[in-house]
């Protein structure tokens, strides 16, 4: 990485989404959700099983680089990470995933190869776009088709990971199947953004009970259980164990990951059928994870932060205490763009600010520490290689 | 309070649970969950829906008195405020419910008000058990059945409580029925311990997938998302704002409520449905309930700390801010006793050391603070009237 860009704090955006052009139009063409219909004089987007059938409005900043680029440059947002939104390719046959993967992965590279430079001396090779790729997970997809896209993304300079969601190729993080899908993500050096999409799937309408609080439930509570569930499993799996240097970052700082990793590894070291599974205790897996810092406050910033730091703690080799002046360094800002936009209309995203504002508030924290959280690590993470 | 109590640091158990000797027997006489069941020579008990058929060992820890005071010896715990484990009555129909719940107030009531006296001068009026008492809280039953027992429970001067869980009469905490029983239990002061059973209900088994993991994910996820998904629901109720002085108290220091409140107070900010139905910000409600130190962590310590001295800040008539050390005053002490018994046998409770080692261990808390939580809290809460 060049001096130059070091000393200039930048602003890097590493959750945020669209529906390129080529998805977009083929939610379109779908009767059954997830799919993008016109009601009135305006398009809807029903991407939930368990939402109110109306949906949510829709329009370009879902699939128009441009409203991308205004929407950075309203928040002095420099680079951004891009990924499709959820569902991503779930609901497809395997056919029909591998050829979109793959068509996707090619829009992405274009999107992101053709975008501005980064407005600064020294700087003429960095873009503003980067990007994650689509893996054609689906079931009964065969491994090596994976394999296939995954070598793809690769050779594909502007795309820096993948985003996944919770169920793989149908039967979730902890599948046996996936074994040399996590070999070729840790070889490659692609980082895996997990990201939710079902909350708790088929028990939400029996969790969520009978009353009508909008998406407020499915959104607050169901996706962050999703992804600590998911998670959960993978290191129940022993995934982390055999490939230590998987790079897996977690939407919405981990769910409820943190909070419940000391009392997840007191019921393992309490489970007769698990107890003995695992190298190491949860709670150094869970530091071993990187984090977006997209969750709406500077406790819960800080608290991230010392969960990821205390990880040594937990390691069977080591004995030393980390905190939050150390655990910083795997948590980067992200916005969750275009979804939370505000209600009342124009201007700077209160979704946005919420979290800038909890990043600079984090108790403990000074400006290198907030710095690297709103861009410095994401420069580590995602460009420090072809830079 | 008298002197000679404040002074003496009291270690009191807020969690800790029991079948009463009546309750065991009846659990016996059953031939579906819950039931207690005999195995080879010993008994085993069957306790949640989705859990492996052989259940686990139960035995005199669960129903003998002598047993749990022997147990608050051995970790030098001075007064323990005794519940029934749970699934309560919630399994049984309205008559059954309604006498078993009278008949065993009166038996809990017994086995606190006849238990040993603290050993401490001074306090010779202050016993070493208290209870949180039974509501017949089932479908079909009349609300002023409830109340009934509500009153009967006040009249018990032993017991300083209620414990409930989340399906209340069958459609969870937000069910309008329940506004009497808040009313009710708001102005008779008793605390309300609220505690899970059913974890992700139906949805756990596509949630937890198919792989062995024992207990941990429903007992390590599953039942802390429980505890926060009703919780949201009631703060979402307005529950809160009808009855501000209601005393809630979380189990397992309130699952992952305390990490998704800002997201969660972020989702009703931007959702057009919930978002003007509420007097405050939701971590202003979060910061008004009691929550219990189960969490195995120090850094989860400090960070509900946070959460809850923050609250003042998010109410709309202050704007100062609080943290962990005004924050500590809302967490007290427990063991979950006599669930998580070690895997290898006698001596003090792995689950109970990792808990008063994170007390100990939360940056920023002094003698003053860990004492607080460690037993003056529960004074404070539980014996200050009375005493």
């Amino acid at each position: 990485m060049s001096n130059s860009l070091k000393l200039k704090q930048l602003l890097v955006d590493i959750h945020t989404h669209c529906y390129l052009p080529r998805y977009a139009a083929f939610l379109r063409s779908r009767s059954i959700a997830p799919k993008i219909f016109t009601s009135g004089d305006r398009e809807r987007l029903l991407i939930l099983d368990d939402e109110p059938a109306t949906g949510r409005p829709v329009g370009p900043q879902y699939w128009d680089r441009n409203e991308k680029l205004k929407f950075m440059d309203t928040h002095d947002i420099d680079i951004s990470i891009v990924s499709t939104a959820n569902p991503w390719l779930d609901f497809l046959p395997p056919d029909k995933a591998h050829t979109l993967a793959t068509e996707l992965n090619v829009d992405l590279e274009e999107y992101c190869a053709t975008s501005p430079v980064v407005s600064m001396p020294g700087s003429h090779d960095i873009k503003r776009l980067y990007g994650f790729g689509l893996l054609p997970l689906v079931p009964d997809i065969p491994v090596d088709a994976i394999l296939q896209v995954i070598k793809q993304i690769s050779s594909l300079s502007h795309l820096k990971g993948v985003i996944m969601g919770t169920k793989a190729v149908g039967k979730g993080l902890d599948d046996p199947s996936l074994e040399p899908v996590w070999e070729a993500l840790s070889a490659a050096g692609l980082v895996v953004f997990l990201h939710p999409h079902y909350g708790l799937g088929s028990g939400a309408k029996e969790a969520w009970g009978n009353r009508d609080n909008g998406h407020v439930l499915s959104l607050a509570l169901g996706f962050p259980m999703e992804t600590t569930i998911a998670t959960t499993r993978l290191i129940l799996a022993g995934v982390y164990d055999r490939h230590p240097d998987l790079k897996i970052l977690l939407a919405h700082s981990g769910g409820a990951l943190p909070q419940l990793s000391s009392r997840l590894a007191s019921c393992i070291s309490h489970d007769p059928v698990v107890s003995s599974r695992l190298q190491h205790d949860a709670r150094y897996y869970v530091s071993k994870l990187y984090f977006d810092a997209v969750n709406y406050g500077p406790e819960e910033m800080g608290f991230v932060a010392d969960v990821i730091g205390r990880g040594s703690a937990y390691a069977n080799s080591q004995d030393q205490r980390g905190d939050r002046m150390s655990g910083y360094t795997r948590m980067l800002f992200g916005t969750d763009h275009p979804f939370f936009p505000p209600l009342d209309g124009e201007g700077r995203w209160k979704s946005v600010l919420e979290n800038i504002r909890a990043i600079e508030g984090v108790k403990g924290w000074g400006e290198a520490e907030k710095a690297a959280v709103l861009g410095g690590n994401a420069l580590e993470l995602f460009l420090q290689g072809p830079m």
